[in-house]
């Protein structure tokens, strides 16, 4: 990652905005501006270079991981705000701070602590920067992507009826870090007959059954960056009334995946899958955007929403995951990762997403 | 749980203080409250009742989980503060919220949305009132930590070099799902060699190796609460200075679960068990607290920290976790939970914490 270029980017916004620092309090932009991966630190982004404070926990990882940065790692873990505020005690600057992270706590904090500085509101704006992804995210997307995939391979081959939903979870778990992947950051849905109509059904207690479906989205994480995919498959003989939704979700997906080019509107592509969906008559069980972005977040800009006023452009990296859920009943999603590209848009994998029946005959 | 009990001491709070209406933020304070375990969502306590507001993804399990509570499950996720901000515009209400989770821009459109409304900021509200474990809580902590402790049997039975830290983490996991528990919500620990001088060494790709210590820091999760325990095997013949080092770290263990009783401050526990590995030659080396509350967070006041300034009181839970870490070379640490009791503390497991060699001698 061009970290350089990064920071280079932060440095002309200070001079082009009169900023003197900017304190950075988002772990992911911190993460994307300096390769830093631990959990806690501030960042301060001045003209004449940037500082980091974290606390001795990450003191050697810190200095690992990042080049060109001034680090204090000295501070105790609980007092690494009292920290901040002595390195910014009595300051005069005009001091940025972003406030979507900083709480009104800390805000209150910062104002006693340095009564004269200047303090400034900014919103998105490394997230801002993120949206369009850089060659080297894209790869580290294509990695990810490439776990879950083998991971639904693992687990249309090993899942059987009489598997309780944590158990499988539990095995995908394993079977992501056997391939190389972190942590998972989102919840891991493993929703089994009629949980599967909840759209964010965690894995369970329940016993997965026979003769119903069993809906997976996954979130493996490779080098901080996540991959997203969602699949249903039907146990046994699928219900010719789940064939049909699962028929509808499907087509949705093609059609937005046709539709994504740079100079759409992301909220066209949501219209045109959605549009599919009420036509078949289940509009009203497609209660969900039709997709996000996706990186070092689950979930960035731009949304794929009836709300978004955003347009594409290439180099941008969005979930499409159109779904239908008939509470009481089932529900089936598909969910796939494509890159807009110059001219249209390009799957990150290459996952079966046709409908399949388990076992063995997928 | 009682969850009527705990709206009711916060019914008393707004009439107590003139406060209308209360915005709670922090997921954990929602979920210790009324009882919803979902990811998102906005509580507005009132003197006539409680009413929150949850995404679509979480209408159902919202209605499933809590009682008495008026739920509007109608918004899409990225239009849930937006409902929030329609459902108080305009407001002349006293209207209190909570300062150390509530965001900078957040306020700033309370502010927009309510110009009339008196806001009034809170801290640690809730927190305070998650101190003190419920029985029903203490329950939930020693099933975490018996799932804990059985992992650590595992880990024993099957660890061996040549593995990846890694591939270690994902066998933990899977076991912890097994057992039960929910997806871990912190880093899983597994820090190998030299990597064990990192406090906080997160499971990598690095091949655990023969005559080199082995750290592992585990928090499963049952039913939202948390364990956190430590243990730090050595792979073959201990190295004597590693022996050393966990003979001082083990005594220092013992001396604060010793020191810790009802009236004691939290400051005080820390210095005894410090002063015992400073004494030692060690003091520079363990530069984090001896440890913290937990429950529904992972991180909980009280601190175990000369910082501290409160008192231990019968019903809090608190971690002991003395380390020495040597960088460049190796570290150890041991961490467990006691409950305080009316004259001392009680461990929440029981699993050894001797010096353990692997394979086979444990």
């Amino acid at each position: 990652m061009d970290y350089s270029a990064r920071q280079g980017r932060i440095t002309s916004w200070l001079a082009e905005n009169k900023v003197d620092c900017l304190l950075l309090t988002r772990m992911t932009n911190i993460r994307y501006l300096t390769g830093f991966t631990g959990s806690a630190g501030f960042l301060l982004a001045r003209a004449d270079g940037f500082r980091m404070l974290v606390d001795f926990r990450y003191a050697t990882q810190a200095a690992e991981q990042t080049s060109g940065i001034d680090i204090d790692g000295s501070s105790a873990p609980p007092q690494l705000w009292a920290s901040l505020l002595r390195e910014l005690a009595g300051s005069r600057l005009r001091l940025a701070f972003e406030e979507l992270t900083l709480t009104v706590g800390q805000l209150a904090d910062l104002r006693e602590n340095s009564p004269a500085a200047d303090l400034v509101a900014t919103q998105n704006l490394v997230e801002g920067m993120r949206v369009i992804k850089d060659p080297d995210e894209v790869d580290m997307l294509r990695l990810a992507a490439q776990v879950a995939d083998t991971v639904i391979g693992e687990i249309k081959a090993a899942v059987a009826p009489g598997m309780t939903e944590n158990e499988l979870a539990g095995e995908i778990e394993r079977w992501q870090r056997r391939l190389g992947a972190e942590r998972s950051m989102a919840p891991l849905i493993v929703a089994s007959g009629e949980r599967s109509a909840l759209p964010h059904g965690v894995a369970s207690p329940k016993v997965i059954g026979w003769d119903e479906p069993l809906m997976v989205d996954l979130s493996p994480v490779i080098g901080g960056y996540r991959a997203d995919l969602t699949r249903t498959f039907y146990l046994g003989k699928a219900d010719p009334e789940f064939a049909k939704m699962y028929r509808v979700v499907r087509e949705a997906q093609a059609i937005a995946q046709y539709a994504i080019r740079p100079g759409v509107r992301c909220r066209e592509a949501d219209k045109q899958a959605r549009d599919h969906i009420t036509r078949a008559g289940y509009g009203e069980l497609f209660n969900h955007s039709l997709g996000h972005g996706i990186g070092l977040d689950q979930h960035e800009p731009p949304r794929l929403s009836p709300y978004d006023r955003g347009v594409l452009q290439a180099g941008m990296v969005v979930m499409i995951e159109p779904g239908i859920y008939r509470r009481g009943l089932f529900g089936a999603r598909i969910e796939d990762a494509v890159l807009v590209t110059e001219d249209g848009c390009e799957l990150l994998w290459s996952s079966d997403r046709e409908m399949c029946e388990l076992p063995g005959t997928g």
